[in-house]
């Protein structure tokens, strides 16, 4: 299924992309695409549904995040090997993790807003997990059963913020709008291989970012298994699995957001993101 | 006031504890100490209420985290002179700032769980600042009005897994049970100046820290107004300020929690909090 939420920013009713590629409304079902939803009865449950007998939505609806309830956003950083090597840093000897506030999560149509005094705002197209159960020490080999599915996930990084204002790289990974997720949850059933998927990025029309989810460092299994070590993942928590090279900071000269940009972002299978950069 | 969660884990109601330390049920009130209690309106609605007319809640219940939908805790990192320099690192020029895990909140007698493969897991005693309103770029001046109180907290942290497995420090704060918040919530108004609080933590009985906040780098109005710069904090968020010298990898040899210990610590008119150390 791919799973969505549509309507007005705060108003979204949950629905679903039928296989025609058109917007069915869920609400009948269900109030959200929430822990509910994400987790394995949930999704039995609106797996049996028959999509046709679902009603159509008119018109263009906006799309936002595919999910509530999101308690945390855990990323990994420098986890393609060209894309450390861009970056200029070693390639890690066990995955970075950082956090990205949930302030931070926007629609995967919504603008992009620059934070005051942002000069080097990045792009990073990602894989993004959504959990399904509770994780907790889990072994590579339960690690996709804890999934529900898998999400676009855009990793915006002001990355100024994230290396010379001393301290962690979070200061410049969770600002407003720096995490759209969507357009579409897509469960597990549908994506039969997530290390064989092509990650993608535009900026204004130029291919920026073009790889394969199989360059991966640490593979999804390893990285759900590895984080649950240190920490619970919750249902709806979202796991952004590194980007691949190809940012603005790793060009020549290093290239940077500014107003009036547009993002265009996709991960195979997931659906593409569109987003317009504005000043705050 | 002095907010409350009491009861069983997962089933606590809300109370306070009035002028005579006496534990009172507010259930018919409202059903938590939430986004709305705390906020502005809310805060001044509870304080119409005549405790006296409170039922007195029977027996030594449990405290809980005496407040919910804490959607981030941020934290600050080497907050106090002495810390930095007993810690090894630089005065920072900017506050350090990390993120600690939400899945981490742990009531404030809860025991603290060794995470598996943890030997080095320290205490850390601070001051917690509970977010009253929706704070966005606010000014040193504003940042008092944005608060609806302070808690303590305990930021326990992984030393290892912090600052030697790669990537932020992230990995080492946000542990299952590294968060214990409470016993109370104390609203603004009963704490004159939050840079006159004496903070303090024992292990074992033998006392580990004893400082006061009055020692911050950073006082409470500029980490607020800074933190507000890179992320929009919202009614319930916590902000952990940092602790003072006396943490474990402090001592000559370092001393590190290991199960069977009991930690207690507690910032001044906030209440104490006490913690069994367990093995996961």
């Amino acid at each position: 299924m791919k799973l969505v939420r549509h309507g007005a920013r705060g108003r979204e009713k949950p629905g679903l992309i039928d296989a025609q590629g058109k917007l069915r409304d869920l609400s009948a079902h269900c109030a959200t695409i929430g822990w509910a939803e994400l987790s394995p009865a949930g999704i039995k449950r609106l797996g049996r549904i028959d999509p046709a007998t679902l009603p159509l939505v008119k018109g263009k609806p906006r799309l936002g995040v595919p999910l509530t309830g999101i308690s945390k956003i855990v990323g990994v950083g420098l986890n393609y090997r060209a894309h450390a090597k861009e970056t200029g840093a070693a390639i890690p000897a066990e995955p970075v993790l950082f956090m990205k506030a949930t302030s931070a999560i926007n629609g995967p149509f919504d603008p992009i807003v620059l934070p005051r005094g942002s000069v080097r705002t990045d792009w990073e197209a990602e894989l993004g997990l959504v959990i399904g159960r509770t994780t907790r020490y889990a072994s590579e080999q339960q690690a996709l059963d804890h999934l529900a599915g898998y999400v676009t996930c855009h990793d915006v990084s002001e990355r100024d913020f994230q290396k010379n204002r001393g301290g962690t790289w979070d200061k410049g990974k969770g600002c407003d709008t720096f995490a759209p997720l969507g357009p579409w949850l897509v469960t597990r059933d549908e994506v039969p291989d997530p290390q064989a998927l092509r990650v993608w990025c535009e900026v204004n029309g130029e291919k920026r970012q073009d790889s394969n989810t199989a360059d991966m460092i640490f593979p999804v299994v390893f990285l759900v298994s590895y984080i649950s070590q240190f920490m619970t993942l919750n249902p709806g928590d979202v796991i952004c699995t590194g980007t691949p090279s190809g940012v603005g900071m790793g060009m020549r000269p290093p290239q940077f957001l500014k107003a009036g940009d547009v993002v265009r972002l996709g991960v195979e299978g997931l659906g593409e993101q569109c987003q317009k950069v504005v000043a705050e």
